[in-house]
């Protein structure tokens, strides 16, 4: 494995890889790994010959009171782990060599950009397409990975490789559990213990819903609420709602598309995420 | 030479044509191709095996009271020019095939974008970073030309390809004016035979700012004055601005750096807009 941090290394680098004929798949990251993000890089090894991750705690997706200065960080770590996954190139650029002095170019998406984190996190997703579009171009990679845990990034991204044509296949992967079902974040090392046991209430409630339309339980509400109780036990829930799987917009009752069901909430002073999939045949 | 409509197979040939080891140049235009394009069209061969032009009128860089539907189309004739000129691939989506239904994320430029132009074309140079990003991406050139006429697009384009690490050169190529000076644009042919004489007041009255300036003067209100006495005969000046050339912020006297003299200005109902170039070296 290579440890690159500049870009026109990554450039030469990956340039002689895709002369060999390997196709490159990419796995951007902020660090701090965990299973989750070696399931993607599990997904890239199957299908490509050359897996470049990218470790960039990326400030322009943090707001002014988030936790960009704590966020957790530990590259020696990551790096052992990147190596022993088999990852081909680690890309872990500084902020200068990402956002030189004059930079002043983003990326804005539309209406996927406004619901969910996007209306408690103003500038959140600009700040996630203009460093995915930066990063895209940096690689070039033939497919990249998102977990799924990120549902609207996911729609963002998929959204903004479409729209600015980036001839990129964009691949989610589901998301990665704890053997209780919380789903795996570089966040939850915040937790205290007491944290961490009222955090399971949020995959918790998800996944009551999801029992629930397994049963055939169609109505929006009802399906809200089967979670919504559970979630009752953290300290702040930002939003839990059950939107269309494509366009993000509001879910309608009964459901005949696959809808999202998704939560932010706070437990103590942590900012956690999640969603489940409530998957229906394209009517 | 080979006419394209979609991005597939426009991807298809020039996959083929970089496997062979050739160099592609880029000429994006909206079309009506005058010498100033072919100006741009011979600065690519001059350098590249391969050469796509494309013809697309962007409608997302016109105002709703702008001339997008009136903007002048000859296609056959721009098909015939770009043979003869030995263009090797022209590309000419409609607008369906670059703004599919569900589009929706821009790129924003910013400071370059505020002054000139973008002080009157609001939502303008969104349009064309959007624009000129995507076809970048469909085209995917190493080198990509741009006429120095549009010298605040040609800021924008420069500083979004390095923002967004877009692996592509920048050629801005020297304006191509008529025998008696009037800088060539599509939009020329809207002017009857006496807003053509008064038209050529733009070219006239930067051209004599150079004079100065290449006879030592270096005060910003004089070299302005001088150009403003010649445009009094336009119907409407939108602006006449001394500007640095880098930042485009207004250049301060005495000039130490090189400026860019820039105006905007109604004859009848045509905006035209030129420029010229007061170089100074690097203090």
């Amino acid at each position: 494995m290579q440890t690159i941090v500049t870009v026109s290394e990554l450039r030469q680098t990956l340039t002689q890889a895709r002369r060999a004929g390997g196709r490159v798949g990419f796995v951007p990251t902020m660090g701090y790994l965990h299973d989750g993000h070696l399931a993607l890089v599990a997904a890239s090894r199957a299908q490509c010959e050359v897996t470049v991750v990218s470790i960039f705690v990326n400030p322009t997706q943090f707001g002014p009171n988030e936790d960009l200065s704590t966020y957790p960080r530990d590259f020696l770590r990551d790096e052992t782990l990147c190596r022993d996954a088999g990852v081909t190139v680690l890309f872990a650029p500084d902020a200068q060599e990402v956002y030189p002095s004059q930079f002043e170019t983003y990326v804005e998406s539309g209406e996927l950009a406004k619901p969910l984190c996007g209306a408690f996190r103003p500038g959140h997703f600009r700040g996630v397409a203009t460093v995915v579009c930066k990063l895209f171009n940096m690689v070039q990679p033939d497919v990249a990975f998102f977990g799924q845990k990120d549902f609207q990034q996911c729609a963002v991204v998929r959204r903004m490789a479409i729209d600015l044509n980036l001839p990129i296949e964009i691949i989610t992967v589901p998301t990665v559990r704890e053997p209780d079902g919380l789903a795996m974040s570089s966040r939850n090392r915040y937790l205290s213990e007491e944290e961490r046991r009222r955090a399971l209430a949020i995959s918790r409630g998800l996944l009551a819903a999801v029992d629930e339309f397994r049963s055939g339980e169609r109505d929006v509400e009802k399906l809200v609420a089967i979670a919504k109780r559970h979630l009752e036990v953290v300290d702040r829930l930002q939003y839990l709602e059950l939107v269309d799987g494509d366009t993000l917009k509001a879910a309608h009752s009964p459901l005949r598309r696959t809808a999202a069901l998704c939560a932010a909430a706070y437990v103590g002073s942590t900012r956690l995420i999640d969603n489940v999939m409530l998957a229906l045949p394209s009517p």
